[in-house]
C-alpha cells in the first residue's frame, strides 16, 4: 500500500518519523558548520598570536610567515562563506534561525573589517592590543554563530557531543586570549594591575569552559584532555609568574617569546583534539541519522501491511479501526491487535520524545548559560557603550565580587535590562 | 539596491527579520487551527453531554435532537481535517513538529473511532461511562493536538494570548467532564465514592486551568469570567450536594436534567467568552504580522540606502565598512556613523529577541506543565495499562496525596520512568 493511500493516522505517524529524520538533517549540516567554523576560528587564532608576536617585537622579518597566516585564514573564511550562503537560502525555519541569521549578519560583518587590520599589521601601524581585540571580536562572532545552529539540536545524544565541542572551542579561544595577553606583559617586562585581572579571569574562565567539556565528553575525550594538562605545568608556572611580576622589577623581554610557544604547543595539542570531537559529532550525526532512516524504513512497511490487512477486512471504511474497541471484537482477534499496536507505537513515539526532550534540556542547559553571557556582554555594550573585552571583564568582575558564576551574574543583568 | 546586490552583512540582517515575519505566520496558521479544534471541540462535548443524557435516561426521543448533534460536530471536524492535511503539507520544520504531527495521528485515531460509538448511542447499546470516556478521549487527543501547537509560538505577545485561551479549552473540557459525571450520580440517585473523589478532582483541576487562564488573560476577559463565575452559584451548591449523598438516601432523580442545565448554561457562557479569547489571539496575531511586515519594510529601506551610500563613496569594495573602525575615519565622518548604526541594528535585534525569549519563558512554562501532565498519563497509560481517566484519577490522588501540584507529580513519574 502506498503511502498516499493509508489511512489518516498512519500517514500523520509517519511524517512524525519524517520529520524526526529532516530534524537530523538540519543537524547534520549544523554540525558541519560549527566543525568549519571551528578551523577558521583555529586559523584566526594563530593569525592573532602571530600578529600579536609581529606586533609587539616591531620585527618585519616575521611579514612572509604572517602573510602565509592570513592566507590560511582567508581560504578557511571562503568555506565557510559559501557554507553561510547556503544557509541562509535553507528554507527550514526554526526557533533559533532568526536569531542564527542575525549572529551571521554580525560574525561577517566583523570579518570583513579584518582586511584593514591585515593591513595596519603588516605596516605595524596598530597597537597590539588593538589588533588583538579585533581579531578576538571576530572570533568572539563566530563562536556566537556556533552557538546559535547548536540551538537547533533536537536529539540528545547529538547534543552532548555538541555541548562536549562548543565548550572545548570556547576554551581553546580563551586560551589564545590569555596567550595574547601574557605576550603583551612578558614584552613589556611586567603586567598592569589590569593586566594581571584579566589574567586571572581568563585563567578561571577556561577551566569553567573545560570543566563543562569534560562533563559532556566521551571518556577517550576526557583523556586526552588530561594529557594535555600534564604538559602544561610550565605554562602554569609563567601564569603564576605573570602576577608576581611589578614594573619596578621588569623581567627579561625573551621570556615573551617562550611564554608563546608554551601556550602555542598547548593550544596545537587542544586543536588536536578539538578535530577527535568533530570527528565524533560528525559520527554521531551519521548515526543518528542512518538509525533513523532504517526505522523510518520499518515502521512505513509495518503500517503498510497492518493497514493492507485493516482494509482487506473491511473494504468499505477509510480505516477499519475505528469504532471497533467498543464493538464486538472482530473474529480472528486480530483487530484488537492491530489496533493496541498502533497506540502502543504513537504512544511509544510519544515517550521517545519525551526522554529526548528531558536529557536535551540537561545538556542545553549548558549552551543556554554560555549564551545568557554573550548577551548581557551585548546590553553592558549597548548600554554602556562599553568595549567587547571590557564588558567581559566588568562581567567577570561582578561575579568575583558577588561569589556568583557568570551566568548568575548575566542573568541579573538580563533581568535588569527587561525590567 | 536590489537586496542581491547588498553586501551579505546586510543581507544577513534582512534575512533574520524576514525568518521572524514567517516565524509569526506559522504561527497565525496554528493559532487558526487552535481556533477551529476549539469549534470541535465543544460540539463533541456537546455531543458527549448529550449522548451521556440519553444513555443514563434511555429515552429514545432524544435522538434526533442527538443526531443533529452529532452532525455538527461531523462538518467541523470535516474542516479540521482538511486544516491538518495542509499541515502535513507545509514544509516548515521546527522543534516540536515531530511531536506535532505524532498527536495529530493519535486524534484522527480517536475520531475515526466516534464513528462505531455513534452508532452503539444511538442504539443504546452501550453504558454511559464508556461512551462518556470515548468521547473524552477524543477530545483530551485534539487538546494535545492544540498544545502541541502552540509549542511553535515564538512571540511572547501572541504566546500569552494563547496560554490564557488553552488554560481556558482545558478548564471548559474538564467542566463537560464534570457535567457528565454528575449526570450519572445525580440519575443514579447519588454518588459512589469514586465518582466523588472524581468530581472533586474535577473541580480542584478547572481552578487550577481557569487560575492559570486569568493570570494570562486580558483585563476584558478576567472581567467575563467573573461574571460566569457569579452566576454558577447554584451550580456549586449541586456540587456540594453531591458530596452528601449516600446509596442508602437516594436524591431524586430528576435532579439530573436540572444539574444538566445548570452545567450546559456554564459551558455555553464559556463558549461565547472563548470565541472572544480565540478573537483577541487572531487580531495579536494578525497585529504582529503587520507590525514586523513594516518593520522589514523600513529595514531593508533603510538599509539600501546605506550600502548605497557606502558604495558610492568606495565602489571598489565590496562593502566599505570593512577595516575603517581601525583605519583612518573617513573625511565626512558619515562611515562612522553608518557603522554604528548597523552594529546597533545587530545589537537591536538580539537584544529585542532575548527579551522576547524571557517573556516567552513565562508564558510556555505554563504550557509545559500541562504537557507534562500529559505524558505522565501516557507513561501511566502504556506501563501500568490503564484507562486515560484511570490515569488521570492517579495523578490526582497521588498529589492530593503528597499535598503537590499535579505537575510535580507528573515530573517525578516521568524522571522515574527515564531512570
Amino acid at each position: 500500500m502506498t503511502e498516499r493511500h493509508m489511512p489518516p493516522p498512519l500517514r500523520f505517524l509517519l511524517a512524525a518519523r519524517r520529520s524526526e529524520l529532516q530534524d537530523l538533517e538540519t543537524l547534520a549540516r549544523s554540525c558541519d558548520l560549527v566543525v568549519r567554523i571551528g578551523a577558521l576560528a583555529h586559523a584566526l587564532q594563530k593569525e592573532r598570536g602571530y600578529s600579536n608576536l609581529c606586533l609587539c617585537s616591531g620585527d618585519a622579518r616575521m611579514r612572509p610567515a604572517l602573510a602565509d597566516l592570513s592566507h590560511e585564514a582567508l581560504t578557511l573564511e571562503a568555506e565557510v562563506r559559501r557554507m553561510l550562503d547556503g544557509l541562509a537560502a535553507d528554507p527550514a525555519a526554526g526557533r533559533a534561525r532568526a536569531r542564527l541569521l542575525n549572529s551571521i549578519a554580525h560574525s561577517l560583518f566583523r570579518l570583513d573589517e579584518l582586511a584593514g587590520l591585515r593591513r595596519q599589521v603588516r605596516d605595524l601601524r596598530v597597537p597590539a592590543a588593538d589588533a588583538d581585540a579585533r581579531f578576538t571580536q571576530a572570533i568572539g562572532s563566530l563562536l556566537a554563530v556556533v552557538f546559535e545552529a547548536a540551538d537547533a539540536a533536537l536529539d540528545p545524544d547529538v547534543t552532548r557531543h555538541l555541548v562536549a565541542l562548543l565548550n572545548f572551542m570556547q576554551g581553546k579561544e580563551l586560551s589564545g586570549q590569555e596567550r595574547a595577553c601574557g605576550v603583551m606583559g612578558y614584552t613589556a617586562g611586567s603586567f598592569t594591575d589590569a593586566q594581571k585581572v584579566r589574567m586571572l579571569g581568563l585563567a578561571a574562565s577556561q577551566e569553567r569552559s573545560f570543566g563543562i567539556f569534560a562533563q559532556y565528553a566521551e571518556p577517550a575525550a576526557r583523556q586526552a584532555w588530561q594529557q594535555i594538562q600534564q604538559q602544561a605545568e610550565e605554562m602554569r608556572r609563567m601564569r603564576a609568574m605573570a602576577q608576581r611580576t611589578s614594573a619596578g622589577q621588569p623581567l627579561d623581554a625573551g621570556l615573551a617569546e617562550i611564554w608563546f610557544q608554551l601556550c602555542t604547543a598547548r593550544i596545537d595539542a587542544m586543536r588536536g583534539l578539538e578535530s577527535l570531537l568533530a570527528q565524533a559529532l560528525a559520527q554521531a550525526c551519521a548515526q543518528r541519522i542512518a538509525d533513523a532512516r532504517q526505522e523510518l524504513h520499518d515502521r512505513r512497511l509495518l503500517l503498510s501491511r497492518h493497514a493492507e490487512h485493516a482494509s482487506g477486512r473491511l473494504p468499505s471504511m477509510v480505516y477499519s479501526v475505528q469504532g471497533r474497541v467498543v464493538d464486538q471484537p472482530p473474529a480472528d482477534g486480530a483487530g484488537d491487535e492491530l489496533e493496541r499496536s498502533i497506540l502502543d507505537m504513537m504512544r511509544e513515539q510519544a515517550l521517545r520524545m519525551q526522554r529526548a526532550d528531558e536529557a536535551l534540556a540537561a545538556a542545553r542547559g549548558a549552551l543556554d548559560e554560555a549564551r545568557r553571557v554573550d548577551r548581557a556582554k551585548l546590553i553592558l555594550i549597548s548600554r554602556h557603550g562599553l568595549t567587547e573585552q571590557a564588558a567581559h571583564e566588568r562581567l567577570q568582575r561582578a561575579a568575583m565580587e558577588a561569589g556568583l558564576s557568570l551566568s548568575d551574574v548575566a542573568r541579573q543583568i538580563i533581568e535588569q535590562a527587561a525590567a
